[in-house]
């Protein structure tokens, strides 16, 4: 069991940010996400994009972003629990809750918050009816970690950007790489679309187009597909993994069912007080939740990740009155022991 | 007069940041402040400190975050009454608002945005009973260019950042500096104290502690300064400027006898919406406003500022439905001809 002051549900922009907030006032957070990487959308879907309305950001790249709020939040030490999704929750006596993920990890907490943007973001899975039986046994649709296909013959449908960058990382790790796509055009950053060609050019990227992947074939584990080129010319391939990497798209999904209230798709909150939702210890920030006059923006994910950290505090402690201090003058104290804080002026004299 | 759509009262973070988002909606902006520089207490009290609550910097300059917020609406060309306090609104039949300094410059806009901060800066005069009658004759209690004091003699008084600064920077421009404090001790950035010291031993600041200017003579201008040293060695010195910098304290003004609802000094807002005060088309956003749960934070100010912004669109044009964009999809246009935009995704044959 997982233990914490405040458990956010999502790592996007709000929920990183929502650590260096809770850190402030010496509570602890720990994430979890169904992505196995934090930023979110960010990261997920436009990680080499620039924002321009990042206050103070005249231009930031999304990754960028993501970067400088890991940096931001390491002195508070948080915790993650990645590529898994919060499933379900339950309401302790004493007022906690405890949260299971769909791999069954635990998660107990005084305090929740939501911070799952437009849902856990979950795999669009081609239509191959068997394809449920090798999840986990040679069929992945993220990737979690490059190694485990060190040396293994890999086939990645696609064609997109992640189609692109993984079959480009890849030739230097796998065995083969066959990159599978139904069309002969590619939709991706230029960059990738060329350096593909090339690879192929060089014989380190088989490409097979236009075609798809109809058959998974192989007793506990993948050992080969079945794919149909243009149209009719069927053949079989032999493969350690298939990849599948047609996109993520992000489902509310379990957190429907949590006993909510649920508009548009969202979470309503108290948007006049501290985001909190209708159960008491449950707040929603960013754009997982709703309320008039809602903006679904970075910028307002963090302001109300800040306000519901105070309430949360109150939660937590209810008898403390919490006294805000400006960093620059309390400075951060890191859980770490890290210790960052303005040059102090000087009372010197002059003679 | 000036004639704008948004018209924002002080410079600080909250009221450029607020150029941008009303930028991306194609509304102008003009910004007055009593202050010579934008920046609010970030460029006035603190300029040269850290701040480590900036959402995606770990750490930042508060001078460089108003360099960077400028930088980032400089596509939107705002416009600057500077070094002007906001004294006077009137409200007009068509439902518009004149606003009115205390040098008399007049701005018509269909929106006010308050965002005072904390007041307008206004200055801690020293006690000397004719003063008044030398302000902008010799006495300045803030510089705002240099060059008027350039090949005169100048006393500038006070112990602190301002002080020691100032002083510094006067040496190649005056022809004489003189610095008087009543204490021998500084109080201020160890390098700056250092300075000081090392222009005094090499004959470029003159150097009287511990010590008090008690008058000023002259018949239109100043033309030198009675000074008592040690409390009782009484001398007077010619000078062309008295410059006594102790400090500017903000104080709500004015702005407190416009018909606001007004609550421990600060604007009641609705926080609910828009951030709109009781006078519809009056907006309060930043350290100004007050509401269940207000933090006096930069990041507030900026969330606050763009909803803001969707609320005063909507009074501007009350017939048209904006549909909010991504900065990342739509990129941004500036007034001054400019446009960002992420480079496109290129959909390309691979063979
Ligand atoms: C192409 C594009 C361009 C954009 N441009 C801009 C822009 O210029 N400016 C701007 O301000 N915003 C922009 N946005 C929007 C911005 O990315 C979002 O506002 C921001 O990411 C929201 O942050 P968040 O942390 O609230 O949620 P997200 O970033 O959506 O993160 C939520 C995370 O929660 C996880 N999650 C949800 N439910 C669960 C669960 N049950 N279990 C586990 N994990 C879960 C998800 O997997 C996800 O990683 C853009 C978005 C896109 C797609
Ligand atoms: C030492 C110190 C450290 C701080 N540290 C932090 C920190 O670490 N993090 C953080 O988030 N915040 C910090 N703050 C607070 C932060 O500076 C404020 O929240 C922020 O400046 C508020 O911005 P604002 O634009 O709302 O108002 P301000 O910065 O106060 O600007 C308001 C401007 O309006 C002008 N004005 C007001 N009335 C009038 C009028 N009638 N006519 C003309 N001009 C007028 C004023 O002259 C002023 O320039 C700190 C503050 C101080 C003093």
């Amino acid at each position: 069991m997982i233990k914490t002051d405040i458990l956010i549900i999502g790592a996007g922009p709000t929920g990183l940010f929502t650590v260096f907030e809770a850190g402030l006032l010496k509570l602890k957070c720990h994430l979890i996400d169904a992505l196995p990487q934090p930023g979110g959308q960010c990261s997920e879907i436009y990680p080499k994009k620039p924002i321009y309305d990042i206050p103070a950001y005249p231009e930031i790249l999304a990754g960028d972003l993501t970067d400088k709020l890991l940096e931001q939040i390491k002195p508070f030490e948080p915790g993650f629990t990645l590529g898994e999704r919060a499933d379900t929750i339950e309401k302790l006596e004493d007022d906690t809750f405890i949260v299971t993920t769909n791999r069954g990890t635990k998660h107990h907490a005084p305090v929740v918050a939501i911070a799952g943007g437009l849902g856990s973001f979950e795999p669009r899975k081609p239509p191959i009816s068997n394809i449920a039986d090798y999840e986990d046994k040679g069929v992945e649709y993220i990737i979690r970690d490059p190694e485990i296909y060190r040396d293994k013959k890999v086939v990645i449908a696609g064609g997109g950007d992640s189609a692109l960058d993984w079959s480009i990382f890849l030739t230097d790790v796998a065995s083969e790489v066959t990159l599978v796509h139904r069309r002969n055009e590619f939709r991706g950053a230029l960059d990738s679309v060329d350096k593909v060609q090339e690879l192929k050019d060089a014989g380190k990227i088989n490409l097979i187009t236009p075609a798809e992947v109809k058959e998974i074939h192989g007793e506990d584990h993948v050992t080969g597909v079945t794919i149909i080129k243009n149209k009719d010319e069927k053949f079989t391939l032999d493969t350690d993994h298939f990849i599948p990497l047609f996109g993520l798209s992000p489902k509310l999904g379990p957190i429907a069912n949590w006993g909510l209230e649920i508009e548009k798709n969202a979470i309503k909150v108290n948007n006049a007080l501290d985001y909190q939702t209708n159960i008491p210890g449950i707040y929603a920030i960013g754009d997982v939740n709703t309320y008039p006059g809602k903006l679904k923006l970075i910028l307002c994910g963090f302001h109300e990740a800040t306000l519901m950290c105070q309430s949360a505090y109150q939660r937590i402690f209810p008898d403390k009155k919490y006294v805000m201090k400006y960093t620059t003058v309390g400075g951060v104290e890191g859980f770490d022991g890290t210790k960052k804080e303005a040059p102090k002026a000087v009372v010197k004299k002059i003679e």
